[in-house]
């Protein structure tokens, strides 16, 4: 057992609380207890006790969609519409990827989030298996979801079989991990159809994996996928079975009513990507309508590439302005709803109840931000400090599962002045076209 | 004369080079040279030689809007409309103003401008000896503007004598001074009438002042200037003959192409505030307009209490995605256009050509960003890295005037031990209702 001691501590626990001169006791990766210091103090004698001092605790912030790979190509193409971006910037350079390449690039995604208090995430992308490998060696927690479209060949395989085998292995090699899951994570309505889909679906249930789409970022997706498939994208990926409670939707910007009955009736979880749609200007997801509909809802960054970071706190800041400013209503998304979609709603995006609060039996995954800094200065509103004026490297220790991953300047699972130096080689990579 | 030496040097001259190992040498407060670093140091043999490795060395960014003694306000109440937020929380609060607690306010917003990259400002507040005290102190560069409102008695005076002789006081205390400028700030023009902005104008020209107000913040001011005054705001303003060079107008969201072409005509500048605007669901300023229309247009944090940083990193990513999603193209505002406005468009605010800049003769002000976190790396491209993945905290290097304010944890003008034991008296003070 080990007890962490700070001056504040944001629970995000059912009741939502805010505790000072507190306490949290963890014990073989989960949170044995928590409270006012002298108490769970007294709880515990001889345990040890590691001070944090003028630190508020959070529970560890769930970049529940994102594309960890991608560092590589941060500030590779920016100020470009989605498709030219796309087809200029992204797709000439993914079509060399070289798996070492992969790896590193993945771990400075890991380092950039165990560095801002990011201890869990939803990842998408293309031959997963140097992500899983990156996410066990960096100790962080996370669904793995393998990209799938309907064209051939695609980077994870010549052929649709090809592919499917390759995550039957992942799903093999990394059955059991105690923080790593996969996901099928079929791209889009627009870059799939009905029978890649279903096989997706199959193939998920198949291997016990979760699962995962982009889902109605634009209103251009609506209408093309009314036009070629007869119903707005939620109906009619619900039509084919798909989407279910293991189901995570990311982006959500033009989702009606009825829409959200089916996100709601199902169970599925939406994420919230606010920079990248504001980036691309695809628009704004409706926060307070989704909540309002009781569908889980999460934040994401959409990645290094887009974003260009895979900094939570900014992205938790950014999603209670865009909401104000989309819904018209300064009192919207308020600091803690938007700390809550964060953590609670990033728990459940990744499935995982245990996660995104500090309670008795929660994953003991956290982060301390110092308040000994300017901008965190005066202490009136704690939360108000943390989403509305925290810029992420306020943080001094991040841990995971019980384990400290960060603390005061030093990564304790990587090794920060390798993955730097090799940070050189990525430049050079995405410099060639 | 001294050089200082980085990998990346981001000079924003008029031709915005971006140089790869470069320096810059500095002497007497102004930059005496910049070039690739071979070159410059060539030419300087002997001078003494600062290197800073990894970083990116750019001119101080300009917040060319804030209320610098408000961060003892910060965090006391977010999540409301404005008029609620002011009356309920802000006003009762600032009828208790000591001058002590105004002095370390104002420093602890000092410290976080050093901190996070920002050298100059436009400050709008009241009883402003105390900032011009704490910015002679702190050593920042700004325009310090006193705020008046058409009701008295007010907090800078019992009548508007009173409070203008006040202006004349710290009009004659400062003048000359190597780095700050006063203003008059007629607060804007639902707090004023014509008289009152006439008794400002004429106060400013004696005294040898700047001038600014908040300008066309929201459509009820519109709505609300058009049947009181029977004009929009800008007109109304200008029909006083109150607009000149010398003005900067902070918001201007609901401005339309009339307005920007009275702002062109006189030669005012405009001051963007996107945190601010969103978080009260005011609107969002037209910004690739208002660049079109050729007004000079800088960017503002709006002060710590509505924003609730001072962080212009920040403020120059959210402008960019801001001005992309407001205006449907993802191609506006790039990254160039907002670091643009957060530096020379800054300078034309605060009407000091020297600044925002890094050429021979312009002010040796600047900042250096240390490039090896996680979160900028890969540099693909600094220029994107600093406006779309900084946080601000990166920061490893403050100078103004030639004088190192921030260096590596610490800070040089101030003494931030003995401030932080102060901003205990501010949440106490802020506590009380």
């Amino acid at each position: 057992m080990k007890i962490y001691r700070a001056d504040w501590l944001v629970t995000q626990d059912d009741s939502r609380a805010v505790l000072e001169d507190a306490a949290l006791a963890i014990e073989g990766g989960l949170v044995s207890d928590v409270g006012p210091a002298a108490d769970v103090l007294a709880r515990h004698p001889g345990a040890e006790v590691d001070d944090l001092g003028a630190s508020a605790i959070l529970p560890g912030l769930i970049d529940a969609h994102t594309h960890v790979p991608m560092s590589a190509l941060r500030g590779a193409a920016d100020d470009k519409a989605l498709f030219a971006w796309l087809g200029e910037d992204i797709f000439p350079r993914e079509a060399r990827w070289e798996p070492a390449l992969l790896r590193v690039s993945s771990l400075l995604s890991f380092a950039e989030m165990i560095r801002t208090g990011t201890t869990a995430f939803w990842d998408m992308y293309m031959l997963q298996e140097n992500v899983f490998a990156a996410a066990d060696e960096a100790g962080v927690r996370g669904v793995i979801g393998e990209n799938v479209v309907r064209f051939f060949p695609q980077l994870g395989g010549a052929t649709r079989e090809a592919l499917f085998d390759r995550i039957r292995a992942n799903a093999e090699a990394w059955r059991g991990h105690p923080r790593l899951r996969g996901a099928v994570a079929p791209h889009a309505v627009y870059t799939t159809d009905p029978d890649t889909l279903l096989a997706c679906r199959a193939l998920a249930d198949e291997v016990g994996w979760r699962f995962g789409m982009h889902m109605s970022e634009t209103r251009k997706e609506t209408a093309d996928c009314l036009a070629e498939r007869g119903a707005r994208p939620i109906p009619y990926c619900d039509s084919l079975g798909i989407l279910r409670a293991d189901t995570a939707l990311f982006h959500c910007v033009d989702v009606d009513d009825a829409d959200l009955a089916i996100l709601r009736e199902r169970g599925c979880a939406a994420v919230h990507n606010p920079a990248s749609n504001m980036k691309l200007a695809s628009g704004a997801a409706p926060v307070p309508r989704i909540l309002a509909a009781g569908v889980p809802l999460a934040i994401g960054t959409d990645g290094p590439a887009s974003n260009n970071a895979q900094n939570m706190l900014r992205e938790t800041w950014l999603a209670a302005l865009l909401g104000k400013l989309a819904s018209g209503d300064p009192t919207a998304v308020s600091a803690r709803t938007a700390l809550d979609m964060a953590t609670r709603g990033g728990a459940a995006a990744i499935g995982d109840p245990l996660a995104g609060r500090l309670a008795p039996g929660s994953r003991a995954d956290f982060f301390a931000l110092d308040l000994c800094t300017p901008g965190l200065q005066p202490v009136n509103d704690v939360v108000s400090n943390v989403v509305y004026a925290a810029t992420g490297l306020e943080n001094r220790l991040t841990v995971v599962d019980g384990r400290e991953l960060y603390r005061d300047g030093r990564y304790l699972s990587l090794d920060w002045g390798a993955l730097l130096a090799e940070a050189e080689n990525l430049r050079r990579w995405a410099g060639q076209r």
